[in-house]
């Protein structure tokens, strides 16, 4: 995605990269502040924008979340399609995760992840909801694949899924950069304990 | 802990049976509510209370939940103390994590660990934190001690409790009674997946 930054001086944003800039620091603020204390008025000044100005890429607070929503959700998608082409069962998770690691461990994946569902506006809610439980049985599906295909040990994949969950969504509460680690370094390290296991062989 | 119905009829509470009884409920107002949006008044109302009557208790939110942070840290030490005792760090981490299950499951546990910190009171802020990098620490230790006699497999001890602290904590944000299995019942299973890997070993 291009940003502010990667734009040749003096020329003038076009609509869809400032667009996404608004929407990247809108989620920001939602995740640092929680989606109820942050004001339209923090995001504009965290993006040195009129309130005026921001109206012009969204009339709301759940407008912004909204738009964000659907970004991760495409992030998410795209991602998670990339695991599925992978061959095993095994391979798929540890395609998926790293990938869902790095998203939920960036701006609009934190978001996702991070935002209070009881404080989203009701639709809104439900679509983070749905999201959500469409990953958890992406995930329990993976699952059932590598038991079928003999990667993965036998077990309950919704336990397993939820387990993954729970560390990955822990991802995106503590990391911050800089890190001495990458999302995909620390997620690999998280894989290689949940994979392996912890009790010795021996 | 003796409750308001284990009381003889018509027999007025001792204070601290009753002094028990507000904190619980000041506990599970918090992490219904969020600790910044609950009021004394939620609190009193869910006591059937008044208001002049709760300042008999506490005269703040910030004093409710400094005393729920030292009630569900005795409970905390008391289950760490325990599972130390176990001789292996193995069987140590198995006490340690369905006990913690237990109580996080539970008012003051579940408040311990879901109450956002940058809301708290500075100084309780900074005893949470506290408490949660001991507890931290203690499960490394465990993972450490498991290492040298052999249970447990060799792996980075910080990213295992980690790891094992996210699925734990996650249990207090989405278990609700009633469910079909106890708390209890759900670490084992959380357990038997991460003691034995998801990976086949075949």
């Amino acid at each position: 995605m291009s940003t502010a930054s990667a734009r040749p001086k003096g020329r003038p944003a076009r609509f869809p990269d400032r667009r996404h800039d608004v929407l990247r620091v809108a989620a920001r603020v939602f995740s640092r502040e929680g989606f109820r204390q942050a004001t339209l008025a923090d995001i504009a000044q965290a993006l040195d924008m009129t309130r005026p100005a921001l109206y012009y890429y969204a009339e709301s607070k759940d407008e912004l979340l909204s738009q964000c929503g659907l970004i991760s959700s495409e992030l998410l998608e795209t991602a998670l399609a990339a695991a599925q082409s992978e061959p095993t069962g095994l391979a798929q998770l540890r395609r998926w995760f790293v990938s869902y690691a790095e998203i939920v461990c960036d701006d609009f994946g934190r978001c996702f992840v991070l935002t209070d569902r009881s404080e989203m506006a009701p639709a809104e809610g439900k679509r983070n909801q749905q999201r959500q439980l469409h990953l958890g049985h992406a995930a329990a599906a993976m699952v059932r694949q590598g038991i079928a295909d003999g990667t993965v040990r036998a077990c309950d994949p919704v336990m397993a899924s939820r387990a993954l969950y729970a560390i990955f969504n822990g991802m995106a509460r503590w990391y911050r950069e800089p890190h001495r680690q990458t999302p995909a370094e620390l997620a690999n390290d998280f894989l290689e304990i949940v994979f392996q296991g912890l009790q010795s062989p021996g």
